[in-house]
């Protein structure tokens, strides 16, 4: 679970080559996934600030609490280490900040900020380097829309673990019906799916890393499934119940989401009905995410499926997302969103169709697309046929 | 794992006097503890903003993205809900809020905002709304740093649930010391006490609600345990470790932590050393916090007892901090804050040493703060003799 020196180099040439694009003389990487994204650095989030500069000539150093400094050696962070002691500290950590940039002679200049800087952070910075121009820039998420090779190997591996997180809460629900025991429970369920994956990765790899998660999952059945953000609740599953795994797995903090519908026992009409809409969406959706299409015109390709089927009333959400070091992250497969697909995106394709006080029905694949077409990288079977459980 | 209308009502009307207090014609809420703390609504965090306003008044309501509808509903949210279909929508999240306020007659005069508030949104909200002025404003922060007598009492609950937790880890590992079976890795020792920690919050609670998360743990043994923020390895955990548990749960997203140093075996001379500097240090740290006190003196008496004992090398972070609806928040037990400890506080006294190659000792303890004077609320077994786990 580790990327190579040589892919943060690539990186950090690409982010140099932006900065020169911007006219910026440096910017101030502030937040989690992009630090890891271009220094290799995962840490825990605190109120304890991590601040990873870069000039415009590559010159780089990754400012962070002393706690942090032995496990960010640990994990071969690709950044010069400068510390400070603790929060808030008698110097704070922006004190600390510019000390280290008036040293290097760079307490000057335009310095870029991704969006996500806060309010708070932006006014201590202005104060304690007033020589200094923030300017908005989102060259960083911008880099993180297209996958390296190497990243696209990681969230393939991360599918092939959300396929067996799939299989093993099938199985435990399939194992109840068998010895009669009592159906689990909708956080039972998660915490098992939950479980597996995490073992899975640690089974696996070495080294384990992540921005937020390894491995998660709601689950949701019955009338519960037709809140889509909901939480598993302690409510047991029954015989009848629509149900849906949501459920995502990390490696090297490269996510990916798979979800599932399963109908335990019958389907009646009604279950049928609303199956077959949600999956002829998903796959629709799947299928229009070609290179230099819109974002928008495929979100409305694959809603108009569930509006024609007379479902309208049941959408709750768009299409998808992008995924990447963060679950979700640009390009957004919505209305609003009119930029272009590219090659070596991963999204996420998953149309909902709730009716509430009934359930919910949502599948969804994380999709790699290429020149040659979307691939999808979680795989688990998705028709009713075969997602019905027997009870 | 609810709080009373009654207690959010009161909420209300103590953050419309602040309104007075500070000059503000209103206050927008864009944070998830701060809008649970005030509105009792939890949701997933996404790129999906929620905007919880209030005016000067009292009048308020919350905007949030459809899919949370009918979830803020069932949990009895204290505000009336707008919602904008969704993100990032062809009309945004904050055009909707722009539209929701001028039908209110709301979208002038100054409208308070707290420094998590991102430079981004601030730029949106104020391209939206040109006729208001944006005034930051610790308000809701300051609220939270006290806790209501109902707050306190889910604080107790997740206490003893911490507890509990501790017990559950110490007999994973004394289970397999009898059985003869492989001892369990960090990990897996993790997975454990975070499992049996949220089947208990399940088994207790009919409406399991929180910002961040139910339980969680980190678990470092031997040489790992010297990094206060490392992830836990798949190293299995070996006769002669030192062995840190530092376990969180969170009742109604009331946060405790409860954190022990176990040794496996016969403990070293070192081990024994290093162990009683960390329970003194502990121990003093907890009965410094008295009200009236200021956090950096509390921070300073305490870790000069590990500085006396010859160990100063081996500090790596501050006393400790604040506990809420947030795992870490204000006042932090650290030199550089010098406010004043009240009654009613929850405050974690975790000071640690880490000695690099060999492993880290900490104890903490989530202590609440009375005129009476500190009153623990983390209650596991401290002392070494309690905490070797024979081999």
């Amino acid at each position: 679970m580790h990327l190579s020196d040589a892919f943060y180099d690539r990186v950090q040439a690409e982010l140099v080559r932006g900065l020169a694009d911007e006219g910026l003389d440096g910017i101030l990487v502030t937040t989690p996934g992009d630090v890891a994204y271009l220094a290799g650095f995962f840490y825990a989030v605190t109120e304890r600030p991590v601040y990873l500069w870069f000039g415009a000539d590559g010159e780089r150093f990754c400012l962070m609490p002393e706690l942090d400094d032995e496990y960010a050696r640990a994990q071969g962070i690709r950044a010069e280490i400068v510390t400070y002691f603790e929060y808030p500290g008698v110097v704070s950590p922006e004190q600390h900040l510019a000390a280290e940039l008036t040293r290097r002679g760079r307490a000057v200049g335009t310095i870029g900020v991704a969006a996500a800087l806060t309010t708070g952070a932006l006014m201590t910075l202005r104060s304690v380097l007033p020589d200094v121009a923030w300017a908005p820039t989102g060259i960083v998420g911008g880099m993180r829309r297209t996958k390296h090779p190497e990243e696209i190997e990681f969230h393939r591996q991360a599918g092939a673990i959300c396929d067996e997180m799939l299989a093993a809460g099938r199985s435990l629900i399939e194992d109840s019906l068998r010895t009669g025991a009592q159906l689990p429970t909708e956080g039972g369920l998660a915490r098992h799916v939950i479980g597996f994956g995490t073992e899975a990765m640690y089974d696996r790899y070495d080294h384990v890393i992540y921005t937020t998660k390894l491995a998660g999952g709601l689950v949701y059945a019955g009338p519960n499934s037709a809140r889509p953000h909901g939480l598993p609740s302690s409510r047991r599953l029954e015989i009848g119940d629509t149900l849906i795994l949501s459920l995502g797995a990390a490696v090297a903090s490269r996510f990916v989401e798979s979800e599932r519908t399963f109908v335990i026992g019958e389907p009646t009409d009604d279950q049928r009905s609303y199956f077959a809409t949600a999956l002829e969406a998903q796959d629709v959706g799947v299928r229009g995410m070609t290179v230099g299409r819109t974002c928008a015109e495929v979100n409305a390709e694959c809603l108009d499926v569930i509006r024609d089927a007379g479902y309208g009333r049941f959408i709750r959400h768009r299409q998808g997302h992008g995924i990447g070091i963060a679950q979700h992250e640009a390009p957004w497969i919505e209305d609003g969103d009119s930029s272009l697909i590219e090659a070596g995106m991963v999204l996420s394709s998953e149309p909902g169709i709730y009716v509430p006080g009934h359930g919910g029905y949502r599948i969804s694949d994380s999709v790699l697309t290429t020149d040659s077409g979307p691939e999808r990288l979680t795989n688990y079977p998705r028709t009713l046929e075969e997602n019905v459980i027997a009870a």
